[in-house]
């Protein structure tokens, strides 16, 4: 283990270590091209107990990112490294793990830089959250296949997303795409019940596949993917949300209107979490 | 004038300064915003002879993009010592100005970060270029009025852009929208000339409103504002390409026909650009 992570001045993060290729270097190019151009994939864990629910899926989730880009991905024994360094530091918390083409090229065309990595961990938010209060957002998401489903860095929908929900003082809000498909929210998964039968929408044109919703997938038969539209959430009888930091937050709220936050599918999908990693047994 | 500036390991990027708020810091926190989620706005300027043309549409775009972020603007003090600074190591080349929101803020949501400034020089890029051989790439562009004309820094569909050009052995491409509609190359504006009077596309739903495009609006009555479509295409007889540092770009291949590089257009609008600013007398 190294230094003492960094604390960052204004934010909760602490940087664990920055890596260019397999070197670890003092610190982020500023011309790196994640900050010049959100080049770069991402991915946010929980660490639980000094383990990591999932990591096999954020790894699989976060190479396929860096292979559409076109990014290499960092070896296996630099990953371990990194990862054992982080949970020495935060063994219960948030691991952030961002890949980013590194620095070089010319403008957009990238050169023969080596990859930047950079690992920082943060506190788990609190868990146990009332039920959420959301509405779906004015700010829509642009629906650009190419980029879907991978956690890329060209976050800034998420982020007006968030400031309207904020501002609207909404606990998250529901994002469409311009076609009028609800996709996900700001920040999580969305799974909605209607006449009985649960879906979570397609992120093959614009939302990511997240890791909670690749589980409850895998392990709830009944779950289908299908197109969520504004007329479908008229007739939502329950709602939560789910992404691999937070676990499952059931849904009080939508719109004007209240949705069962104890519906027995919610309860189900918490128990496939829990099942899943026991990480997860406390949300 | 500070100490020399920082030279990228592997970019001819040099860094003359990152401050966080007013106050110059030692480098970028791996915890910006910029670089998590490509939240900030950039411009790049040609420096000429010590001056910077246009800095006053850059700066008047550059603030917009930042309003519509919601992203404090640098004071104008900060601003004059940071370029200046600039202007002294690269008196004639390229600088880059990046803003972000900074670091802070849980997630998606800000919190009450201080903006940071990052400031870098490169050299000028080879001007009197042969006319451009190009094509409509495959990778198109999302429709995002939210962020559609500002310079922000989700860019990776420009990245994805200069990746296939470069692998088609083209000099640049055009980008089209989902809707058929061609919208700026991967790093400049597009002109097209039809039955013999020039368009520019509008950039309300995707694309950057180029500084270049702006003088050429302003200095040349007969170039207006339309839609150019695929099969606008097929009719154009000169085509140019046009940014803030490489000035007019003229076509000599689209696709798989010649189109005309010595069109008279083409000199008018070298014309224009030479007139509003003696940097582009060579280009």
């Amino acid at each position: 283990m190294s230094a003492e992570p960094h604390a960052s001045t204004h934010s909760t993060q602490k940087c664990v270590g920055v890596w260019r290729g397999s070197e670890r270097v003092a610190g982020l190019d500023p011309a790196d091209r994640g900050l010049a151009y959100g080049d770069g994939v991402f991915e946010t864990l929980l660490a639980h107990a000094g383990s990591l629910p999932w990591w096999p899926r954020h790894r699989a989730r976060w190479m396929h990112g860096a292979q559409r880009l076109g990014i290499a991905f960092p070896q296996d024994s630099l990953l371990e490294q990194a990862l054992s360094d982080a949970l020495q530091w935060q063994p219960n918390g948030v691991i952030k793990l961002v890949l980013t083409r590194g620095a070089g090229g010319r403008g957009y065309t990238p050169g023969a830089a080596l990859p930047t990595l950079v690992v920082s961990v943060s506190e788990r938010p609190k868990t146990a959250l009332p039920a959420l209060s959301i509405d779906v957002l004015r700010c829509n998401l642009a629906e650009q296949p190419v980029l879907a489903g991978i956690k890329h860095l060209n976050r800034l929908e998420q982020v007006l997303g968030s400031i309207e929900a904020k501002e609207r003082g909404l606990d998250d809000g529901l994002m469409a795409t311009s076609n009028g498909h609800i996709t996900c929210s700001t920040r999580a998964n969305v799974f909605a019940c209607i006449e009985g039968q649960w879906r979570t929408p397609p992120v093959d044109r614009a939302g990511v596949a997240g890791t909670a919703r690749g589980v409850l997938m895998d392990q709830w038969p009944e779950l289908t993917v299908a197109p969520l539209t504004h007329g479908d959430l008229q007739r939502v009888e329950a709602l939560f949300l789910a992404n691999a930091v937070r676990g499952i937050l059931p849904v009080g709220r939508l719109g004007a209107r209240d949705v069962d936050a104890e519906h027995t599918g919610i309860g189900l999908a918490r128990a496939l979490l829990a099942d899943s990693h026991s990480g997860f047994r406390e949300t």
